[in-house]
């Protein structure tokens, strides 16, 4: 039987209720463990791990799963640029190659199919960037409404790829922090289903890019899996798919996963090396890696508690300069665009490889986003165009 | 054993000089048809297809392929909207997924890898978007250094995409229209492979896409396949795939290949209405798809000569309103965020279904490029964002 359960508490809750968090403690719900079973290679996302996922809930086998062709991304063994930075062993997991261009499309294919199956005709999110644009391309994808509440001060320039799915776009004004929350009221009110970062139904998407290293290495798991943390769900989705299949008998250990903040942002690091429970709010934000600023991230606590219990977590903090060196690296050497947010994983293997630590490791450094969504950090540095006459041009290129 | 045959004159060349037009009559080259064998699903885009590739010359099998995790794109069957526009079967081939959000991926990886065998240092290519992002991103894999070439008076907020791969980039002064001719001469001059839309290798790249198509459809080939043409280089390379499949009997036929261009620069189409045997130049292109805006396509001729031959192709244009119309068609009734220039092919589709003959094919769109690459439409058009005050948010939803 497939139920929901509280990270925090323990309680039981009914799977068909659609629920974030508890309400008796306020932590986020997850899914069930699954039953396990048979890969179906071929199939869309949902359906080729149909076996690892709640498949009633999800009511998969009953009609086709919603897909845009999310999941089986790329998974690059970058061998010069690891021995540049003394990791031979250097994988990236490019999650920009997903429909919209980040890692969010396999929750949204798992929210926005869970929606469905509930008889929602509304979804929702609350974000300013990629997970706005993934719930809004699943919902047209389904033919459903998107409602998308993004800041109301937010630079128009960061709507098109979010308004090019034509969402219900409204900007809020007053305290954002408070609308994770709020949107989850007003949904339960309304009869719209807000897929937010660390929803269980996502979190089952997301942890997908676990099961999908998974196979991709053969069966086995790497020995170090690098994330970047903004509000935590990403990282408990890959610990959840881990754990399962550790429970499965499927892997002999649970890899080590290491979370990255940035340093202006950094919560969860915060907590974590100061040995507390709970995360507290992080004021004034101010990072380049937008998409992992969340001040108070909603599945922190989950995270602190699971590193307590004794899951292989650790969280760490990079700079906006280790950023963007990685940032660069990654285009110019191994010919990866990925968003700066995301270039915060490779920067953290750069960092965490200063004390020799991972040289004879496995290490995937997950990349979240596609560098043409936020191409802020080029425009910044200004372009610079050189240019030469026609038929100069064989002296300037002989040099 | 490989060679290069002139698609112009049927001339021999050895395959082992680097070489993309014919010395004698000036047409494109192409490689020879390939022996065919199994393919190996789960390796890398070059050594998937390696039986149905120049095997030697890109040195497959000798060490592993380039690759940034090209092709394996989605193949979606887009049901609601085909209802909509009275093609029921109509699936579109999501090529923006691909590393750099273009087709031109599966083409610069077999190009580039072909360099390296051949020892070059340095690869080059003549293109404003897509071609030079790509090429960039492969070198950049390689460890080679790339040249790109683009016009001086580029709009400078094009090159972000292309310079995060830190190319060698030189804005030429001059005819632009000239330089595909004199790159070619240059290249070979100084030792840099320049690899344009129709090199032969970068079109044995392309052709990959028959091939997925033919794999993703379980051994078939569906009706018609619809891609927007600038060069002609891609839909020769389709053909080529389709034909090699066909004759090597894996196929009961070749499809029908439907090649878009839009009114404001339609060469190939004139040439095609008009019965000619060659291709004029263009004067003043105009068009919103500039990706697809060549004044003068060096594959051009090539693809009226297939035209005569009997191969299957149609040549149609459709305006720059009935490409905007199928841009926010698809993503806001199928959540499929396409460039403007790809979604020319559903605008063909929409276009030639006026009459009725394909509401009972199956129907392949190609979209060559992911949205987010030009936002230009969505820019221009201005984004509206309605806000609302938090308190206020439960009654400006319940609407």
């Amino acid at each position: 039987m497939e139920y929901l359960v509280c990270t925090g508490c323990g309680k039981r809750r009914d799977i068909d209720v659609f629920c974030a968090r508890c309400p008796a403690c306020g932590e986020p719900l997850e899914v069930s463990p699954p039953p396990g079973g048979a890969v179906r290679s071929d199939a869309p996302l949902l359906e080729r791990y149909a076996a690892f996922l709640p498949a009633g809930a999800l009511g998969l086998g009953r009609s086709p799963a919603l897909t845009l062709g999310e999941g089986n991304t790329p998974l690059l063994h970058l061998e010069r640029l690891g021995e540049q930075i003394g990791v031979p062993r250097l994988l990236v997991k490019v999650e920009g190659a997903n429909p919209t261009g980040s890692f969010k499309d396999r929750g949204s294919a798992a929210g926005v199919q869970r929606a469905r199956v509930l008889g929602f005709s509304r979804v929702g999110t609350v974000s300013t960037g990629n997970m706005a644009a993934s719930v809004a391309a699943y919902a047209a994808r389904a033919g459903m409404q998107a409602v998308v509440l993004v800041p109301a001060d937010i630079p128009r320039a960061k709507l098109a790829p979010i308004v090019a799915y034509s969402p219900r776009l409204v900007g809020v004004e007053g305290d954002y922090g408070t609308l994770y929350g709020r949107s989850l009221e007003l949904g339960a009110r309304l009869g719209i289903a807000f897929i937010n970062s660390d929803d269980p139904f996502r979190v089952e998407g997301q942890k997908t890019l676990a099961l999908e290293l998974w196979q991709q290495l053969g069966g086995q798991v790497p020995d170090a899996v690098v994330v970047p943390v903004s509000s935590g769900g990403h990282m408990a989705a890959l610990l959840k798919g881990f754990e399962e299949l550790h429970g499965l008998g499927l892997t002999g250990r649970v890899p080590l996963l290491i979370g990255v903040q940035a340093a202006g942002c950094a919560p969860i690091v915060e907590a974590y090396r100061h040995g507390r429970q709970a995360v507290e709010r992080w004021e004034n934000p101010a990072t380049i890696a937008r998409a992992i600023s969340n001040p108070l991230p909603p599945s922190g606590n989950r995270l602190l508690r699971a590193h307590r219990r004794g899951a292989p977590l650790q969280f760490i903090t990079v700079t906006d300069e280790e950023i963007l060196a990685a940032y660069r690296l990654l285009a110019a050497e191994a010919g990866v665009f990925a968003q700066p947010d995301a270039a915060a994983s490779l920067a953290a293997v750069i960092a965490r490889q200063k004390d020799g630590s991972l040289e004879d490791k496995t290490v995937v450094a997950v990349l979240t986003g596609h560098g043409t969504k936020d191409l802020t950090p080029l425009e910044t540095a200004g372009i610079e165009l050189p240019t030469c006459p026609l038929d100069k041009l064989a002296e300037a290129l002989a040099g």
